[in-house]
């Protein structure tokens, strides 16, 4: 959400500056809080996942619950900052997140990330190569999403865009998803996606969009300079006004007789095809 | 399982061919079936699963179960074989299924595919294109596998070859992930993947490994003629006796703070390499 240019939404939360509050001293860290939902934390697990956030300064730490192994795997992680490890049983650690997650036996407890505007983030630093941001037009699956960023946390990508609504919070099944990418790569959440394409025009960038019926295949488009990938969602595609948004339209060429790629490998292809071009590999 | 090969482990089988059973006249199909675990019968979900399913010829069909909107969507697929279908409501149908199974308002049981040999469905057609095959070294996951069956339908594959042990069977979870591609490329299990990969060379195939280590990129690997893309499981990545089998050991570039990509969008990545470089697309 970029509070700054949307007042009246950003006061209803000031009490609550999401990702800036501190931690209450008297915050209880027991197992009590079980049942006890906190609307400004969230449960991260996954060895991946959890190693990404504790190497991640910006992110803060409230509880962190491991099984002596996986404590053992990341001990080097879990070194460098005061938090308390309560080791745990695979089954006691499992009562705290959501049914079948698989948490390799541990899982942390955090505030979530400060949520940057998308001019801080996108605009190219003086002297740097050229900026790649992924924006997603209303993906609501975050096993999708995850995967997503993971990708982009691979290549290197700047930012990922994500719409206000019409998209996952931030949660657990999305971080284990994304392996550790969403304590890498910043994401970005904008309440008008069409507002937001021209932001990223302003700033100098070509907005790509992915389209299964394009006619130019994404080899033909001239990638050079700061790109924005825009991908819609499985099946509906990019919306008609994100795609109006776009300088050019381009496809995946696929040759066979399923033509949906996954979104994921979608992006995962687009990325790759952006990578090889603007650097001999 | 390449059943040809071993007769031993075939003969445990005998009296259930599976794949060319016939059904039997006076089988049940009402849902009294229901916690009767039929092994050679399985539960395909969702829509494109379940169309792909009744498009295909060479599935055995037993059962449909459809709630009416799903019926209506999947109406031109449906009438055109006997299956009579069962109209139910969405939980009634959920019953069928795995916990938690997105079923999106349909269910088809079937008879698993008949296995096709390696020589049978990799040997190039006189006169054809180049083949390109996937083999798949003890990737355990079954959405995973669906992920990269749907992205080898994408891009016409020839056949994707799996290890016969380590790897998932053809579940309706991994159906489900394909998104129908598991009725269109053929899957071929092998006892022995080292022995597998000698006969894809015996056949004039190019044997292309999957390695974050290798030292040459993708785009520098020779991918004209007949090419067999190898890819190891996430984490462990390809065996040594696998990669030892191997012509070339190949990366796919990745420039950010994470290197590890997700198998499927390796696999799509590599997919779209071999396309982009034999076609001008």
């Amino acid at each position: 959400m970029v509070k700054r240019k949307h007042p009246d939404r950003a006061s209803t939360q000031a009490s609550q500056p999401i990702g800036t509050k501190k931690i209450h001293p008297n915050r209880p860290t027991s197992p009590r809080h079980t049942g006890v939902p906190d609307p400004d934390s969230l449960w991260l697990y996954g060895l991946h996942a959890v190693a990404a956030a504790l190497r991640n300064p910006e992110r803060q730490k409230i509880q962190l619950l491991a099984t002596s192994s996986a404590a053992i795997s990341l001990a080097a992680q879990i070194k460098t900052h005061p938090l308390d490890v309560e080791i745990k049983e695979t089954q006691q650690i499992a009562r705290f997140l959501p049914a079948a997650a698989v948490h390799q036996g541990i899982a942390l407890r955090v505030r979530p990330l400060p949520e940057p505007n998308l001019e801080d983030v996108c605009a190219r630093q003086q002297g740097a190569a050229p900026n790649l941001v992924v924006v997603l037009d209303q993906l609501t699956d975050p096993h999708n999403v995850g995967a997503v960023l993971r990708s982009c946390a691979a290549f290197g990508v700047t930012a990922v865009i994500l719409t206000g609504r019409h998209a996952p919070p931030a949660s657990g099944v999305l971080a284990k998803a994304a392996s550790g990418a969403l304590d890498i790569v910043p994401v970005v959440r904008v309440i008008n996606l069409a507002r937001a394409l021209e932001q990223l025009a302003e700033l100098g960038y070509w907005r790509v969009g992915l389209d299964s019926e394009a006619s130019q295949p994404i080899a033909e488009i001239d990638l050079n300079g700061d790109i924005a990938l825009v991908l819609g969602a499985e099946g509906s595609g990019l919306r008609q006004l994100t795609a109006r948004k776009c300088d050019f339209l381009a496809r995946i060429p696929a040759s066979g007789k399923l033509a949906s790629l996954n979104v994921s490998n979608a992006a995962a292809i687009a990325l790759y095809e952006v990578t090889r071009r603007r650097a001999p590999m």
